[in-house]
């Protein structure tokens, strides 16, 4: 017996609610769509979860790595990416942020009934893209359909698994008063190219998202030798947020340099026009490394000259504080508090 | 620094744009409601991925099992359970269902802006619960709000990991002509039950979801040393379903037997009235289990003395047929095709 009398009709089609029935047109959808585009051979099996190995899996000092994000993110297309490459990288990046090689990935999609399977279609093939280039698989998935106006075109899970070797510890708690603060490259641009996006707003110089993997880039930092204490992506309410939760829990204050932060001058330009601040908005491709002060200019420099680190620089330091503010020396020679982000600055950004 | 100066109002609060943001409120939610239902040592290192460790982990022959699965059933709560307890069983039985001993769950919540907080408190207050009852731990998170009329209050994605020995090899694939089917227990349970919670049905005798960890059963299973080719839980779509699914990937055809297959009284009789019928409903406490023939009963026995399996019965046979069809012997002593779920019986169900 054949299965299904047809293919999808990718031009045209929709989502439908028997697209998440568990019946025959959900197994078409999953077989036409999902299995072919991220085809490898834990996905083949066709069971409800992935069986897998891999020799790292047998190095006795082997710990795993376990992350997950859902993507909301709107509008679905944006400069720079749409919500499926934005789903593999976001992942994968939490993966590796403790040092771990990401290996395989799980995609969950809520799908609103209607939605343009099209669309649907290169969003997928943007998830199998990314994947590949991230050497990851996605290896078990799931789908669901909810009714028009009960979801907002489709929402991703993933989640990641990765491993890394025990004599890594790179964690929040390990930051200690002195460490040298660094970031990978230009803050805001993914907050920025979204908003624009969503607004509609144009730019002489379009700024686009940064989002991509940086598990080649973390990769070469660990290579270089030097003692990384913690490694952290400044995603949602952006590099001052993800220092103030960083800080919290390392127990420390920070001390930033305002003239050392790289913020692209366009990005600059669009966020004074709209009473935005740069170092709220998200990013995608981007990291903040601590790593002891005298090992700071060496990183740095193996840092620019990976692909993802060009623009890398040392940013501030961490400083004894037992309020555990993050606090910026100005362009202007005063002092500020950089607090936690209060309100919502740019809502459903991933 | 404090870090907020209040805590949440879980009892006449609402989700609103900020939980999302990354922020402060974002941090308080997690903090105050996430942080302390699920508590682990994992999540209490507040990184962007658990990092893991298990003695399993070390054995030579250990293989990893990942699952996922998004939950979007409507309503959130039903008789014999909610979204919460759902979401943990639903992933924690994948992952058991390749012979694996489920460890570690992820958590992602997509929330509506206006969802009430009490119903939130509830619900993780349920996942925390079942976690504990299934010997698994929730070790990573992740929250998104999105505006009013673009969700429906709450959906969960929960994916997991789990370790399994080499030794095993349970999938579909492995299915061969002459296996006995069984099943577990009473068919149709968790979709009537939802049914009923969304029709405002009242039944003499209340229909209870079956929604269950049906980890300790198959571990009992598997310590029989009953040559298991495969497991499966009949959820979407329901067992018709689900049997074509396996027959399809396994090359082969199955036969059933109507009078063996059980069914609760209550729940045929709502499918009468209803034109439902009972083997396309989803059950989600529940498994189909294939082994060769001469170890069913045997089997059947053991299952039997175990809580998760005192109604199990032996329902039918794997045949030879190329066309992969599941036909079945009906009670009146004929033959009919058992198909694919066409349509969409029941939408929302898990």
């Amino acid at each position: 017996m054949k299965k299904y009398d047809r293919f999808l009709d990718l031009k045209n089609g929709r989502v439908d609610m028997t697209h998440g029935s568990g019946g025959r047109a959900m197994a078409q959808l999953i077989e036409q769509l999902f299995a072919r585009a991220f085809d490898n051979p834990a996905l083949a099996e066709a069971n409800d979860q992935a069986r897998l190995d891999h020799h790292l899996l047998h190095h006795e000092g082997s710990r795993l790595a376990f992350s997950t994000d859902s993507y909301v993110i709107s509008p679905l297309f944006f400069p720079g990416g749409n919500i499926g490459s934005l789903a593999v990288h976001g992942t994968v990046n939490d993966v590796a942020l403790c040092g771990a090689r990401p290996l395989w990935l799980s995609a969950g999609f809520i799908l609103e009934e209607g939605f343009p399977l099209a669309q649907l279609a290169e969003i997928i093939e943007s998830m199998a893209e990314a994947a590949r280039h991230c050497g990851v698989q996605i290896v078990t998935g799931d789908t669901k359909v909810v009714e028009k106006g009960k979801a907002d075109g489709v929402f991703i899970n993933t989640s990641g698994v990765g491993l890394y070797d025990a004599s890594l510890d790179l964690s929040a708690k390990n930051i200690k008063e002195g460490d040298a603060i660094l970031v990978s490259g230009f803050m805001g641009d993914h907050g920025v190219a979204v908003m624009a996006a969503r607004e509609n707003l144009t730019f002489d110089e379009p700024v686009l998202s940064d989002s991509a993997s940086l598990y080649s880039l973390i990769d070469a930092m660990l290579k270089t030798g030097a003692d990384l204490h913690a490694l952290r992506d400044p995603t949602r309410g952006g590099l001052a947020t993800t220092l103030n939760e960083m800080a919290q829990t390392a127990g420390v204050g920070m001390l930033l340099d305002e003239v050392a932060i790289p913020v692209r001058e366009s990005v600059r330009g669009v966020c004074e026009i709209l009473g935005l601040d740069p170092l709220y908005i998200a990013n995608e491709g981007k990291l903040i490394a601590f790593c002891p002060c005298d090992q700071a200019e060496p990183l740095l420099a193996m840092m620019r000259v990976h692909p993802e680190g060009r623009n890398a620089a040392i940013i501030g330091r961490v400083v004894k504080d037992d309020q555990h503010f993050v606090e910026m020396q100005t362009t202007l020679g005063g002092r500020r508090m950089v607090d936690w982000l209060a309100g919502e600055q740019l809502p459903r950004i991933c």
